[in-house]
């Protein structure tokens, strides 16, 4: 993986989305003070930042001006941060450690939590509303509606939803993927997407292979956590593990045990790869970030 | 008011927003559906719809096609319904009663409710980025960049922010105002602003008149709310009355006094009046609605 130049390449697109959301993001200075110190302390410094990855691996693809995914980049990532926030209050999974530092509500408070995730959000929406390196008006639009359908109540809120009434619940695997299409995949497939409406190099059969790929990834990305969550430690994760189980939540481990979940990774990853090989060299990107989310271990 | 045909065209409005709301809403059949019926229980069947009013008197001067202010009406009245969605949970002001109904989180579950404002801000920015009508694409670029700057932490979310931190404290008036040009104001100048943007009749110069405008009302709006909050009743609110003094919150009443309060209310109703009288006839029911707002019982 780091032969062809692959390590480099994720830690420059990961420090230059650093950079973009230091700059998307209120300064800490302006009122009020306390809530964008906090949104800063929830988006900043953290996170594998794989979405805005998958942006950029896809914008390769539709050769888009890097300055331009930075933008998109920045909104999914955004969403995801804002997700992680609310995710983690005391009402829903009520965690306290999240990317190795205690959870917002736990470092402010549960009021000022809440707001960050609600500002994230709107944050999202302008950002990439904003100013879009030159892209056509029209394209905005129709990237803004894939946003906001990633995020909403059919998406990735949904998904949220699912998954709190399945706790304690034995699901099927069709409502197990139903869930977690919604939870994780919504966001995945958006951030894949919107890489290649960044550019125009991508045509509709291409975005079609894109679009089977993004499916397969998300469903993979979900799968691995569900393996990781019951496998690595709390310290490695940077999150409390074994959350699932303690929460008797359902997933691809307590469905399948733990050999058939790896084995139905295996399976996710040969097809996303699989939908890959039809786009040629530009995927080699997308397709080494593939590798990176299906052999992570954090 | 009645006189001229106010009060039919208000109940026009609120009928054509309720319509508009239930379409745009995902129906309760879809899954998830506890999270879809609980989103239709928060934002159909209630409320004074003074954000679509506006959004709508304001189309009314720029002659916008009355399709296109449905869809911005929508928008900011699904952001105004996932704001006190959030804002009555537990952790912000731990309210029991809306509209005359219990609140979400009573009716549901606090997580439920959460989940409900996130998809509700999602949907807000979904439906404006949706299908408007006809409109141009750089123009509707900028409304969901205005929409989503009105909702954030520099607007509506900051404003909620500063509510917040003032519990028990004393604010200079122009700490109050700055709290509530961001928490109320926000949110009622978008809707102005909007509404005017949603048409091509308004020049740059109208556009001032009217946003000059929209900040007096925006202001008085939660002046007359402040006052409300005092003298009105909890049955004739649908809401519980004596809120901000239970919560030790500085409010116009707090720092000025009852009548004082009513004066300055005034005043900002005669500021709003004098900002359209430079735009004619066209601001006529703009002019209707604001005294509306002035002289509201609940």
């Amino acid at each position: 993986m780091s032969s062809n130049g692959y390590a480099a390449w994720m830690a420059q697109i990961q420090q230059r989305t650093e950079l973009a959301l230091e700059r998307v993001l209120p300064p800490a200075q302006i009122a009020p003070q306390r809530l964008h110190a906090a949104m800063r302390y929830a988006v900043l410094g953290g996170g594998k930042r794989v979405r805005p990855l998958l942006v950029h691996a896809a914008g390769l693809i539709s050769q888009a001006a890097p300055a331009r995914l930075d933008v998109a980049a920045c909104a999914v990532e955004l969403i995801h941060g804002y997700s992680l926030v609310h995710d983690d209050l005391p009402c829903m999974d009520d965690d306290s450690l999240r990317r190795g530092k205690p959870t917002v509500h736990v470092e402010y408070d549960e009021a000022t939590a809440l707001l960050v995730g609600d500002a994230l959000q709107s944050l999202a929406f302008q950002v990439l509303a904003g100013d879009l390196a030159g892209a056509d008006a029209a394209a905005q639009v129709s990237m803004l509606h894939l946003l906001a359908q990633a995020a909403g109540s059919r998406g990735m809120a949904g998904g949220q939803a699912l998954d709190l009434a399945s706790v304690g619940q034995t699901l099927s695997p069709e409502d197990l993927e139903f869930m977690h299409v919604h939870k994780t995949g919504a966001l995945i497939r958006a951030s894949v997407l919107l890489g290649a409406r960044c550019g125009e190099g991508v045509d509709a059969a291409a975005l079609a292979h894109l679009d089977r790929y993004a499916c397969a990834a998300g469903l993979l990305f979900q799968v691995v956590d569900d393996i990781l969550d019951c496998s690595a430690s709390t310290a490695t994760l940077g999150k409390t593990a074994g959350k699932d189980q303690l929460h008797d939540k359902p997933t691809y481990v307590s469905l399948l045990g733990l050999a058939r979940a790896r084995e139905f990774a295996a399976e996710l990853h040969a097809r996303a790869r699989e939908s890959l090989a039809a786009l040629g060299g530009r995927a080699e990107r997308l397709a080494d970030l593939t590798d990176f989310i299906a052999r992570r271990e954090f």
